[in-house]
């Protein structure tokens, strides 16, 4: 018997996101196709009664901007709010700002896809002090900035906010909203659903579609996460998966 | 010498401002209109470096998305969010929901003056059950609703916040932006300039515009209450006091 209600939502449709280029901890905005994703998604939350009792963010306007657009479509504005850089999305090191298309060109498509999908190949680290370098930005104070991530670098930050933070919500009977990044969300489904190291580079989540799961009392699914509108979601899965092509 | 700052920020115009109805309690949304008071808000804070580190909410759309407005404009999105019921407007009784100029036209200046202005005259209770009375919203779950209230019993919420949660922000050294509602905000300003019971009823806070509070090691101010824009307050001051002619 389930237990507790966990809803996963990746932010909509960013300007990065339109134009193809890798992002990582850029604070890029959503496009109006993305708020509307954003919209559509509080919605579905309020047609299924999955109403959210607290949200979590990232520290990213894309993801920022999701919940508040989702909360105010299921009238859940006024709900607790929680952000914290744990939830980002993994940093790109030094392919942030750059076109997807023209890197899969440039390096190959093995090359490419292991930065992209792979368990645990970094992309090279960010030089300091170039344009997209987050180093000394005030919301990273006391955080050891990295330089660059791959996804088991993301599961370190991921991992202990999921135990200590939104564990603590779900014992509290709160349905908890979580609303971040393609791979901060890849790194907790990773655990939720059991998927291997080697199996985890075929999982796309795709942008402003609710993943609900429920839990039992040992927090982990007492059956498989579901999107609210599966087929949709398995569209925007496989275009994700195309990225730069 | 200042140790603290603090600023104040009434939500830019709502639906029911604009169509000239009493709304307190009622969670009207913004109009454009409003949402632009929001974000020039935020670009004035921006624009003078007045940073927040923090923000505090009621838990009315009106305060939460001006909040998110500006603070998006001033790239401050990420920071804490505190949300509570004891910021939030004055509950106008049976009033809600009434237009300002019909009732004034109804009971005469006097009477229509009192219920809006006065210290300690609250309006007529709203009846339970009507289409405004927000018993029952889960957003209040264990708050006493009141049935109506006139700033005087706005103080007793209101004054309690501000010494335990708004002064704890500013004690840490953080720039604590508060976004609230006309009544809420004349009642904490009360405090701060020590207005009198009978003098408050002058005083009339314009939406949409920071007003800066440079505040001493006694969280008492040092120094006037500012507009980063003067001219535009008192003009839009004054507008605030015509309501309902």
């Amino acid at each position: 018997m389930s237990e507790h209600t966990l809803v996963l939502l990746r932010h909509g449709e960013s300007v990065w996101n339109e134009k193809n280029l890798f992002t990582g901890w850029v604070d890029v905005d959503l496009t109006e196709k993305g708020r509307g994703e954003a919209v559509r998604g509080g919605e579905q939350l309020r047609d299924a009664g999955l109403l959210p009792d607290v949200v979590h963010t990232s520290v990213l306007r894309r993801a920022i901007t999701t919940a508040n657009l989702a909360l105010d479509a299921c009238d859940r504005h006024w709900v607790p709010v929680h952000r914290s850089w744990c939830l980002n999305e993994r940093h790109y090191g030094a392919l942030q700002g750059l076109d997807k298309a023209a890197t899969r060109e440039k390096y190959g498509e093995d090359q490419f896809m292991q930065w992209r999908r792979s368990f645990d190949v970094p992309p090279p680290p960010i030089e300091s002090g170039s344009e997209y370098d987050q180093t000394g930005d005030p919301r990273y104070a006391g955080v050891d900035v990295p330089a660059t991530e791959c996804l088991a670098d993301v599961i370190p930050r991921m991992m202990p906010y999921w135990e200590n933070e939104l564990q603590a919500d779900l014992a509290e009977g709160r349905t908890v909203l979580v609303t971040a990044h393609g791979n901060s969300l890849r790194a907790l489904v990773k655990h939720l659903d059991g998927i291997g190291d080697d199996e985890i580079a075929g999982l796309n989540i795709p942008t402003g579609m609710p993943l609900v799961y429920r839990l039992g009392e040992d927090f982990l699914p007492t059956g498989p996460g579901e999107y609210l509108d599966p087929d949709a979601a398995a569209e925007a899965a496989a275009a994700v998966a195309n990225q730069g092509r």
